[in-house]
């Protein structure tokens, strides 16, 4: 790692020779061979099955050359739904018979039908109980959707059911805001709007979601606690255990198919959704809560506390191993791609190669239960990582669409993104002999931070957060997409479901592996690049172009507000002053760099301490207000959904509550606060660029 | 400073050389010159006469030849005395009149009879007000007296005034623990007892506290918050400031002679003070709340927004310039000190020495008021500060008694304080062409740790609290004391009054100006070893040690809960597996350090950074409870003394709470849940000890 680095005689030619070989190693059918192998059986976190997994992981890292491996070892707090007693959704007749219960599995695809360990759907974490009442539709169950049943609907859920479709926003936010609406009960659906794409045919015969297909996922809002029962601290043999977890969902929820959400929704009576709200079922998609019927929400899941594997040592490229069932694309085309980055650096290393900084390759167990194994791991090593992290890169699901690239980083990557994408051909169909990046650049061009491909902000879903959002270690994450433009669906139609299979893969969506080939390159040459490169590749003045539009952004954010902006003497002075002055030291940093005498260590080191460091001066030890983890003062995941990224977070939070809180004083004083808070950061961040003796 | 070392050609031979240089240059003649010329006039932190004292300076270091000099200004809460309508205490006759007041000021010292702005006696940030009651003598007002008073004595000091003696515990503590007992003012005198040493005149014929004098001091319970408007953040221009400051007393403070506390007391009446509240006065220390009378309590202070200037730009040495009155010991016995290592250091660069690190001198405004200016830098510079800093060496009053060395700091520092002090001459009568190490072994022997004189823990009460506590750099503080087996008294009789002059010092203290010489010697040559040696020579084998007596101490306090131990499954287990696991690496660490080769400057730097960041890394980014600016988990001011340093706080506190609450299970919990976060922070602090590489 970056600290640690030795210095190297190697030239900027033999650098890149380097680099090819490592990537050119990698083959496509490798890549194809690992993912059939580990998509056979299920993965689900904890089980035995995923541990065996990682001790043939451990072992194949082994053999391949890396210095050494470990399976460290967390228990932490799971959830399975109970088999024998499963768990199900009813109609009720006014005796309270059951008239009709919701389907106890999907059905199984065609050549898994003897396959064991099939997790019936369920949603991980979700308290048992039996709650019945009336039926009340929520849409996406947002903070707006909330908002306008109760302002413009005049809609009230206390004490009712809510029954709220999948997509848009994460659905631990879903059931937090059910939650705060005074709901009992919550039961999720993919409506075909968002889960099958026009044209498509379902699973097998397409990539589109069965009728009878469910999404499984966690339900928790950790806010980067990691296991529950341990926030901040790994949870190993001696740690604390709370005995009310943090995050954990309070009313009981359950996930259910489009076939069965269609026979519920049906009953509905009450007013008509707004146009907005309607999906693409059979039904006229009224509100309720008026019903014929009663529904029982029946949750029989239960709680326990299991051993969890992970496998390896330092941080560098990560990627979770664990799936609901099948993991077909989630996760197990990510950890695929990294098997043979592993594969490669290893044959490459047994030639006698050695990277400048240490790499470190992890697959992390608990992924799907709220990103436990990466995040107990870096509880356990927060010391190290923050005196020593250089990146984090993520390896989470390879591919969600076939059309174009899609990026997530800090802007202090975004050119050696960039960089490795003009070294890669693309693997688009009419871009042969194109590089990746125009095929990109084409495709989705970024109107707003330059003239070249979009790359967006991390928010959280996946094993990187603890590494960004807590600890300010620089991070980024690559995937194929969809084109966003035509594809209304969210993530892709049978995500979580158990028709995330192999198959679904070589058939739909990279027949030639090329493309899971392509974004294992870059993931691998990402961390190569900054691993072996004498000055870490990082680009601030990129961070400083990027805080720049963010203040942007949020001062136009803020005009709406104009009269209470003069009465309440809001000013956002401070922050641009900030921001100018860290473009001022970025410019001046990248300018000494071109002058330094890279062949004197010292000189190389302390400017590498330098840009390694600059993530971390994002940090706030005292987090954002409620949240103390999250502590980046730039990014955070969204408070409304934590898939999103939202930039300057804490002035975000607080100009939101305006509108919806009743002290308006306390309020427009909390935007101030914020907005203080942001310019010291930026301010101070700016400082630890300058330069030094 | 240490990360941004360069490396240095200097022979060990050649760097004792200028060690030697740097301390020989130093004359005690110029420390007796600046004291008299500092000590002319009040320096009362925010004033124009401090102001015009750092400007002094500033032009001074800078002639000297240091690199640069910054005057940096921050907006803190401060607070004065009401020139025109001054503070004072009543007894009142059954018609509410004033018959007797307590005195408004102190007599002005022989010589200093012309001199303008003497602020009255006053404790700083006493709240307006000017409550009525009867009046119960409370000692100390400790944790332990209160509890005496309500268990044994049953007295109930709810809506009472109460008056306590100065001394044992910090003042602002003292207020505190009233507060929480019910108390609506208090009154704070000073004991012969506790001020006076037996068989010495008072100032101006000896160094005792006059009859009349009175100490001054602040209140506040700031737990490191520095700025009460602005905790966590600097407070500069755009500074968000609270609306209610932290720590502020919510009751009036008073402070008085004993002259009038004796003509307070004389008419108290109820029960009987238990013998050990017994003072020096002539009264029969009665505790009330029986009296005759009725006290008043009239405070008239007011606060006020002002600017603080602090003199310069990094850190290493520290000292605050800003004293009650004339500041004749406490600052400017430690201020001088430090004037005369810049003055050498100066004259060695004027030769074309430079140290191998950044040295940086710091004079500090406010630290009277809640150490602030120095936090309020330390928050301005968190971000290089805890990626730089190396060490904090504090320059506050450089004698409390004329007794031998008394030495507070880090396990880190043990041995190089040793070092320094066996190779500098001892000041004391009778240890002519003895060692200062001897003087100081054979008066002051350590019957713990080593065979070695005794040094103690880090608390607060002076400005390396932000530098110690919150951000984790090594840090050291040193000064003459008393004979602390004889001298009953508390810190020093005359202690923030009137008579802390010029006079006193030369008289009584140090009349050949020697021990200052001393004092800053071992200031100024811990700040050279630490800057301009090749490997920073701090020994992490004493930290072991030190970690293992706290873990035997705080276990030997448990056993005292044996059968609740039992009960409720503690074990200290893992601390004291962690504390071994640390105490080999350390080991393994000084061994390596023997074998590596110096010249190399990247395995010098690699070493030097993993000592550098050892202290750092007891750091807890979540605090300790109720105190998030406390963050050390080895080591933390008392919660019932801020004064004493405390070993494992956490632990520590959470034990005290057994004794003291209902709720026993919860207790323990917490003292569970205390143990495993020590653990855990040993555990993770010997993992940056590893060899790396």
């Amino acid at each position: 790692l970056g600290w640690f680095g030795r210095p190297s005689s190697h030239s900027s030619a033999n650098l890149q020779n380097v680099r090819m070989k490592l990537l050119n190693e990698m083959k496509a059918g490798n890549i194809r061979t690992y993912l059939q192998n580990w998509t056979l059986h299920p993965h689900l976190a904890g089980t035995e099955m995923n541990l065996q997994l990682a001790q043939q992981i451990h072992s194949q890292w082994k053999n391949w050359g890396l210095d050494s491996v470990e399976l460290v070892h967390y228990d932490v707090l799971l959830s399975y739904p109970n088999e024998s007693s499963p768990n199900y959704i009813s109609i009720m007749d006014e005796h309270e018979n059951e008239i009709f219960n919701t389907s106890l599995a999907e059905p199984v695809p065609p050549g898994y039908e003897n396959i064991k360990g099939l997790v019936a759907p369920f949603n991980a974490y979700s308290p048992q109980g039996t709650p019945m009442g009336d039926l009340v539709y929520v849409n996406y169950a947002r903070t707006q959707d909330f908002f306008q049943l109760e302002r413009e609907l005049d809609i009230n859920c206390t004490g009712k059911i809510v029954i709220a479709r999948y997509g848009k926003i994460f659905r631990g936010n879903k059931v937090l805001n059910s939650m705060k609406a005074g709901a009992k009960g919550i039961i999720l659906f993919s409506d075909p709007m968002d889960y099958c794409a026009p044209g498509v045919r379902s699973y097998p015969n397409g990539w589109n979601l069965p009728e009878d297909g469910v999404q499984r996922g966690n339900v928790l809002n950790l806010n980067g606690a990691g296991d529950p029962l341990t926030p901040g601290y790994p949870a190993n043999e001696y740690a604390f255990r709370l005995d009310e977890g943090v995050g954990l969902p309070k009313i009981p929820v359950h996930p259910i198919s489009y076939r069965d959400a269609e026979r519920l929704l049906r009953h509905m009576g009450g007013i008509l959704a707004p146009i907005q709200w309607k999906g693409q079922l059979n039904v006229s998609y009224n509100i309720g809560p008026v019903t014929n019927t009663v529904m029982k929400l029946i949750i029989k899941c239960y709680s326990n506390q299991i051993l969890v594997s992970v496998t390896d040592r330092y941080v560098i490229l990560g990627g979770h191993r664990d799936s609901w069932v099948f993991g077909g694309i989630d996760p197990m085309t990510g950890a695929a791609g990294v098997h043979e980055v592993v594969r490669s650096a290893g044959k490459l290393m047994k030639e006698g190669w050695r990277p400048r900084r240490t790499m470190v390759f992890a697959s992390w167990d608990a992924e799907e239960y709220g990103l436990l194994g990466s995040t107990e791991w870096a509880e356990d090593n927060v010391k190290l990582l923050q005196e020593r992290g250089v990146a984090y890169i993520n390896a989470d699901s390879a591919i969600e669409g076939n059309y174009t690239l899609r990026v997530d980083c800090t802007p202090l990557l975004y050119q050696l993104v960039y960089n490795i994408t003009k070294e890669i051909p693309s693997p688009d169909d009419g871009y042969e002999k194109k590089s990746l990046y125009q095929s990109w650049y084409e495709k989705d061009p970024w109107l707003v931070h330059s003239d070249a491909p979009r790359i967006r902000k991390l928010g959280s879903g996946s094993d990187f957060e603890a590494y960004f959002q807590r600890l300010g270690i620089a991070s980024g994450r690559v995937r194929y997409t969809k084109n966003k433009n035509t594809a209304t669906y969210s993530s892709y139609p049978v995500y979580h479901s158990i028709y995330e299979t192999f198959e679904l893969v070589e058939r739909f969506y990279d027949p030639s592996f090329r493309k899971l080939l392509t974004v294992a390159q870059i993931r691998g040459g990402l961390v190569y690049e900054i691993a072996d490169s004498t000055i870490i590749p990082f680009d601030c003045r990129d961070y400083a172009k990027a805080l720049k539009h963010y203040a942007d952004v949020i001062y136009d954010q803020a005009q709406k507000y104009q009269l209470h902006l003069d009465k309440h003497q809001v000013s956002f002075a401070s922050l641009f002053s900030a921001v100018e002055n860290f473009t001022r030291v970025a410019k001046d940093f990248h300018k000494r760099l071109e002058t330094i005498d890279i062949t004197n260590p010292l000189t190389v080191r302390i400017m590498n301490d330098q840009i390694m460091l600059l993530e971390r001066s994002f940090i706030d030890p005292l987090g954002l207000p409620g949240r103390p983890f999250y502590r980046h003062i730039i990014f955070a995941p969204s408070s409304h959904n934590k898939y999103a990224g939202e930039s300057f977070p804490g002035i975000y939070d607080a100009l939101f509550d305006i509108a919806n809180v009743q002290d308006q004083d306390k309020a427009w004083q909390e935007v101030k606060r914020q907005i203080a808070v942001a310019s010291f950061t930026v301010q101070a961040a700016a400082g630890t660029l300058e330069e030094v003796a």
